[in-house]
């Protein structure tokens, strides 16, 4: 099946928001997602915007009976590593589930790579659910470590009115 | 004792330098950090900076033997969640071993939470080594979760050879 891949634009936002939804949904958290088409669009499409985006499409033909040809995205930043300097933080990697087995995944990931190293980067950072086995198979098939694992790697996490107590120098309030 | 709390200016770049390396020392990756302070230079202190840093600073009476009076930094750059939205990662942590139990840690990470909330973050993300048991108590303190032990997060990376194939579409290489 044909697909392209190119950088999303503000008009894609609905179809991100929408599926951004679907993996939350696939992962088991749809509960937590508080994104909107409307944050996304200030967020992402401003200047000094927070995130970037790829789309994957397929042509009209193709479309899911739902109408939508948008069918797979990867969300993404610049970060940085006090070790190694520059790398880029893939935050989402999704293909609908009709879409899968066809090569998008793999080439959103790939151009996430592309760009990456264009912007002079060394690394490729992600998290994943240690349940989500077929995610973790498909990434060790692409070249990638479980630094967890691996190196023992756990991500901490400071939110909602913790992080204001934090922020107030108060966090056993 | 006194310290002050300051966003980094370029000048600082060669003490972050010899910080990052203390921290990667204390971490028992010291031949891992490729960072220099000119690379330093480049990519936090000029157009679109790839992270930012504030420094901790005490009085000249209070420098140490060798003559440092910046004995602390936090290095850090806005992410995002598509979950949640905008988010601050904290990088790195540190203060030097006779300076710490003063509170300048707290501080810090204090600064790091009121900047996030500032910039409209909902998080604070940051990654922690599993041995490193007495820096998971202290964030522990500070109302932080880890949400590799609570939620299955793994921590994922593609670097170096392996991140060059996959840019190329060719991972098995």
């Amino acid at each position: 099946m044909d697909f392209t891949i190119r950088a999303a634009m503000l008009e894609d936002c609905k179809d991100i928001a929408r599926m951004i939804t679907e993996l939350a949904v696939y992962e088991k958290v749809a509960d937590k997602v508080k994104i909107t088409p409307k944050v996304l669009e200030q967020d992402g499409f401003s200047k000094n915007p927070f995130f970037q985006c790829i789309i994957a499409e397929v042509p009209e033909q193709h479309r899911t009976k739902e109408g939508h040809s948008k069918v797979g995205y990867a969300l993404y930043f610049y970060a940085y590593s006090s070790w190694s300097g520059r790398s880029v933080y893939m935050e989402d990697l999704y293909v609908m589930p009709e879409f899968r087995g066809k090569g998008i995944g793999k080439a959103l990931m790939s151009k996430i790579a592309q760009l990456g190293l264009a912007a002079g980067c060394n690394q490729l950072n992600f998290s994943v659910l240690n349940w989500n086995k077929p995610s973790i198979d498909f990434y060790q098939s692409q070249g990638c470590m479980d630094i967890t694992s691996d190196h023992g790697y756990h991500c901490m996490r400071c939110e909602g009115a913790a992080l204001e107590r934090l922020a107030e120098g108060n966090p056993k309030k």
